[in-house]
């Protein structure tokens, strides 16, 4: 089936494959040397930049939901996403940034008044943190784009993405009090320094200069090397890793950090 | 309208006023004198213990329906609640705790192969934290019962309840390090042991015996008053109150509490 031919497929009887009330959305943050940022995308249909969403088949869970839609809509697979919110207040999805006549004429099918497109929708929220990575959406011929942006200069937003992406936000940062977070964020081995700056970047506050990194020390988070980073004359700091075995049990039973 | 004839119609044309596809479940945890409980409902058409839940109007928030359906549920209002998590997996509400046969047969209607109840749901999970309060439902002919049951001895539940309660636990307990709670739980003094007693049975855990209070203290949400408990020779603790205004400033911008 070509592109043009699925999404009139989609349009018509999709219906038939997708829940028509409930959709996901994704915020997805990107950490890179002290930089924070979210993965919008936007496509011929959609004229504002948005978050990477979609339906939900009536055959998968929301969270293959969320990982498929990720993957379709930005090429980056297999990412640890979080559930976070569900927002279903009464016109969310009225806006006109979705042009459901450019839709039907980019798909060449006569414009109809009722679609199963243009109900109410739920849509679940999940949020997901990456390195900063090329992301690289399914080229199809309603053309999608990502971009990543600095989450605090996001662009005015399509629907109530705004809203969700500032929700995602404060959830993210609540739960990094509660799961450990940095692997593949951070180099393999890294400075106090480095990971105080990594959690006062996601976090959004100041940290205690001492007092958290060894919080992660005593909790046995992170653990010292026998390396040193050599950065000049008499500064030598001690590299540290996480421990793997720790890593994996908070990730697993939760942890209580400040 | 009679008690039959609106469960009639609820029946026969409710997919007109509420979304077919969307319902709200809702956990209330219930505090007393260092007892943490959960509010359960049963009625004539679901013969488990469940969750106080329903549909969501067209015309609603989620969050209005969440405080409507439990105000019908189980009489108690104005709580206070927050949503947690969507659960929304293939098969959630299949289940034979849902008596739909039983339901026609009460209503005097014939029994249809279709109906719009008979459909997948997403159900929008809330948990709310009360005291322990009379949990009185609307008396309807299909009769619920409400009963508090402690959180470590719930019965099995109808559908996917049991995994609703223990994430709605959870969730509470993450975010109880993050905003303020105690309120109406507490009396309006109290002793240092009295809260960490307190804080003990929300989050299941053991906590310090001094740091945990003086870190409260030091956050300036509770503050020592002049008066003490007598409680006997040699022994009156300081009572304590919370601090009204960094309590509403807390709930407002949330904290981060160890």
């Amino acid at each position: 089936m070509d592109s043009q031919s699925s999404v009139r497929q989609f349009l018509e009887r999709g219906y038939l494959t997708y829940r028509t009330n409930v959709s996901i959305d994704c915020a997805i943050f990107g950490y890179h040397s002290g930089e924070l940022k979210l993965l919008l995308v936007k496509n011929k249909v959609i004229t504002k930049w948005c978050l990477p969403g979609g339906f939900v088949k009536k055959v998968e869970t929301l969270d293959a939901a969320a990982a498929r839609i990720t993957a379709e809509r930005t090429g980056i697979e297999n990412l640890f996403m979080k559930q976070f919110k569900t927002f279903g207040d009464q016109g969310r999805n009225k806006t006109d940034a979705f042009d459901v006549k450019k839709l039907y004429e980019l798909t060449g099918l006569k414009m109809k008044k009722e679609n199963w497109l243009l109900g109410e929708t739920v849509t679940v929220g999940f949020y997901a943190i990456s390195d900063i990575v090329q992301a690289k959406p399914n080229a199809d011929f309603l053309s999608s784009e990502c971009q990543w942006f600095p989450v605090d200069q996001l662009p005015k937003l399509a629907f109530d993405h705004n809203e969700i992406a500032k929700e995602a936000l404060a959830a993210m940062r609540m739960q990094l009090y509660h799961f450990p977070i940095g692997k593949n964020l951070l180099p393999k081995k890294f400075t106090l320094k480095e990971i105080k700056l990594f959690y006062e970047v996601m976090s959004g506050k100041t940290l205690h200069i001492t007092n958290f990194p060894n919080k992660l020390i005593s909790i046995g988070l992170i653990e010292k090397t026998n390396e040193r980073m050599n950065i000049g004359a008499h500064r030598s700091p001690t590299l540290y890793k996480f421990n793997e075995k720790q890593y994996q049990k908070a990730l697993k039973e939760g942890l209580v950090l400040v």
